[in-house]
């Protein structure tokens, strides 16, 4: 996708996540999740991945180490950071800009400021100084052959100050060869008749292709947005589900869905639009958040129907109560009388996986029963795959476990006044029909219980062996019970090449992790081909 | 407040929290429950509060009964219910218009049809039949002295599929003597432009004051009021903190605080204005919701500010990242301190919870090295406010714990093939001077010590028995370490009334959940004076 094949119906979304919506308070994404959730945007059709700001900590500098070595699909990845310092002589004695060139990007976003006050009161500088910051640090980036988006911080704000220089902070911007100018609502506070005003008196002057940068304090961020791209904006910056400093920010889920399916515009492919669901639960897993169920469109409420009324109109006039067709993000109709079953999804999913299986088969009735009892219980398996498979796997019948547990005891002992605390656990399992009987100290009660297990499988399976953990998430399922409530445990597991993920639930985390553990192993085993090795005629199903 | 009164700038709020609010999944109200919320949106300020639909079930009809005894101090309370049904011959004759009108409240809001395809496919009568229904039924109410509000439901998809029909339907509601029109976008999907194109047109033909009834479907709500008040609407329907069915109502927190802090509206007097963040809480409270901490103006993060950047700016322009005086709608600033953090930070923090430090200080050089050298364990500060300040209270100097831990032992056994599975904790302490050895199970091993802890200092401290657990988040910090990784848990808890955050980290995810247990516990202690129970001279600092 090149800059010159915009058109008018065009909307390029430019995704901040990784940077603006690690501002978030409670959201902190280690270099494995950046680049997990980078791989999803760019799988989905973002056209803008923005990673970080490789000067402001070591973990940004090594995603853009990491993400240089894969190959993407669609997307751009963005270097963040801002114009060179006011006391530096020239931009090419910035280190800032210097890191910002160092990772490498095919495309880099720096901010300026916008606002008399700010230029005044925050940079400390002169307007004039601040014009040439603008200019000279975007000249020196695309000397350096950067595709070049500048965002005009606080621009909103600084046009209602001082209409005239803000404006001309954006044609120095312009002229030094500015790719993008992205008009900023920093702090969140503009209406969206004014975001659509200002922008038109902006594309007035500029003719460099305009986006915009909204924030959620007015609860207005998703509004403002629109209200640009009416104006005339084809680039939209935000964050998956909203995340961001203070209320957020821009909520790309609702922009996205909203320009595609209300106002016409082209952005994502369709069928990856009906991906638009699972986007945003798999970055709330990997954020470690609570899935909002009131979230427009994606939500698990957003086409729940309650009122009497309600349902009665749907049955008869089937669009009478929903804005759009909830298949078209990905999401369904949930009727609180006789839920609507998802056969398609499980009949679509078990031909992903290469098990037969038709959409009216009893089968695919039972694997839905068992997925809706374990999820009463806590279980979610849209970002625990591995689990997923097993479960199908051991409803279907044709799965023969690689071990069964016999029992396992914990013991957690701390005393704090003699500086001693000591983890233990023991294992007994039966495996290729012998009895095995372990005991291993661990960190915790789950590295415990890890290396008893592996000490009791490794003769069976040395393949093991190759499991590492690369994370491990805990959340709690129903929050008003406090520590009685259950808790749901996701296992992320690698074997140096691939990553599977698994879950279980159990108001015990020790059981819970010892499930998802167990499942990690299993599935690892499957897909190692460790059945041939107990049972040949058992092999691959 | 008369309806006469109205002005330009007067806009008028209508809450439906009891009604459209009671419609969202999770969400229970008792007739008690709904008294004191009617009770508080009336002391607010709010012009109407829609109490139920009196037909619909005995609790609502109770609801008003109730409400006939309570002297109102601005509120009118609302009943809300249908025209008459197609079937009926007269409006006398219906048993729904009937209920409206022995509730006895000074106005009534009855909803019609306003698109033809719902006037065939769901009530099954005729365009004409429609209008008649929308007709008597106003004239019968208006003929019982009361003021009507008619809600044009599915108004903006109706006017859209047939503008002459949609406009017809509010021409024989005003000629009927309705009070007031109200647009209802039932199904949330309309874009803020065609709100406001729409009203504006209805606003050419209709004299009778128009109102907005809104939903956030496309997460577009509020800009969806505010553009129809834009056009001319004045008055907005709408729930405390977006409650309803599906993804919610138009939330008239931030509708308020958008009209009267930057439309220029008179809404609400300032000084209600300032307990904005309270009336939000309350109701949560009262519906048993926890409060969204980025919801825009009330949340708790809604002035909280993380970036390095930022808190410096802050420092040098109070209002650089801040789009309203936090002070207006009853919230406040708040600085998180944590990894970006510098001295500057914590001096602030310090002053916020009334001690004494400066920038300078060696105290404050001290509680640096000690957040450093926590956070460098996994510990993370910025959402555990109550670990942070105890920690700053041990550093200074002048803290006493509550009680010593000496010991504790857990043991987790689990034996599937006999379906056993047992949890037990054992904790040996010190408290006022007695030593205190007690066992407890629980549902897993953090459930099992809080047990244990608790029964233990039930005697020094009845009040814990207050103290619930309100949230529990386990996170990993290292992940590329698996299970051998720092694990960091934060505990949420509340005593029905404040809430606070501990946080604490150790590879032994057991461990780390006591050592936050203990922080909530010893915070809320240090908070309910439980100190000078223990002793007199070290109370409160």
């Amino acid at each position: 996708m090149k800059v010159e094949d915009r058109t008018i119906e065009q909307i390029f979304i430019y995704d901040t996540t990784l940077r603006d919506g690690a501002q978030a308070e409670g959201i902190h994404f280690s270099v494995g999740d950046k680049i997990r959730i980078a791989r999803k945007l760019d799988e989905f059709g973002i056209s803008y991945i923005e990673g970080g700001w490789p000067s402001s900590n070591p973990k940004d500098s090594q995603f853009f180490w990491e993400a240089q070595k894969i190959p993407w699909r669609t997307a751009k990845v963005v270097a963040f950071g801002s114009t060179c310092r006011p006391e530096v002589e020239e931009p090419a004695k910035d280190a800032q800009l210097a890191a910002l060139l160092e990772a490498a990007t095919p495309a880099v976003a720096i901010f300026g400021k916008s606002s008399l006050s700010h230029v005044r009161e925050v940079l400390r500088t002169t307007p004039e100084r601040n014009l040439q910051m603008i200019a000279s640090s975007i000249a020196y980036l695309k000397s350096h052959q950067r595709e070049v988006i500048y965002d005009a911080e606080h621009f909103f704000d600084g046009y209602k100050e001082e209409p005239a220089y803000a404006l001309e902070t954006l044609r120095v911007a312009a002229e030094a060869g500015a790719d993008w100018i992205v008009l900023c609502d920093t702090n969140g506070g503009s209406l969206p008749t004014e975001v659509g005003r200002v922008t038109r008196e902006v594309a007035k002057v500029i003719r460099v292709p305009l986006g915009i940068h909204t924030h959620n304090d007015g609860e207005l961020a998703v509004a403002n947005a629109l209200a640009a791209v009416e104006a005339g904006a084809t680039q939209i910056q935000g964050t998956i589900n909203g995340y961001g400093e203070r209320t957020g920010n821009c909520n790309l889920i609702s922009v996205i869905a909203n320009l595609q399916l209300k106002m016409g515009k082209k952005v994502i492919d369709p069928e990856r639009l009906a991906t638009l669901r699972e986007l945003s639960l798999f970055v709330d897993e990997v954020a470690n958040q609570r899935p909002n169920p009131r979230a427009p469109f994606v939500g698990s409420c957003a086409f729940a129907h309650k009122g009497g009324t309600h349902v009665n109109a749907l049955r008869k006039l089937l669009r009478s109560y929903e804005h759009i067709n909830p298949e078209a993000v990905g999401n369904r109709r949930r009727i609180l009388v006789g839920e609507l079953s998802g056969r398609a999804n499980i009949a679509w999913k078990a031909k992903e996986l290469g098990l037969e299986m038709e959409d009216r088969s009893p089968k695919t009735k039972r694997i839905l029963e068992e997925i809706k009892r374990l999820e009463a219980r806590g279980y979610e398996f849209e970002a625990a795959e591995a689990s997923l498979e097993l479960l199908m796997r051991r409803v279907l019948g044709n799965y023969q476990p690689f071990f069964r547990l016999l029992e396992y005891h914990v013991s957690i002992r701390s005393l704090p006044v003699r500086a001693y605390e000591v983890c233990e656990a023991t294992v007994k399992i039966e495996v290729q029909g012998k009895r095995r009987y372990t005991v291993a100290e661990g960190d915790g009660p789950v590295h415990a219980l890890d290396n008893a297990l592996r000490a009791a499988l490794q003769e069976a399976y040395p393949q093991i062996e190759r499991i590492r953990l690369t994370d491990y998430k805990v959340r709690i399922v129903d929050p008003s019970r406090g520590t009685e409530a259950s808790i749901r445990v996701l296992v992320e597991s690698s074997d140096g090449t691939a990553r599977w993920t698994t879950v279980a639930a159990s108001t015990n985390i020790v059981e819970a992790s010892w499930l998802a553990l167990v499942d990690s192993i299993e599935f690892y085993l499957l897909r190692s081909g460790g059945s041939r090795e107990m049972d040949p005629e058992k092999a691959r199903d």
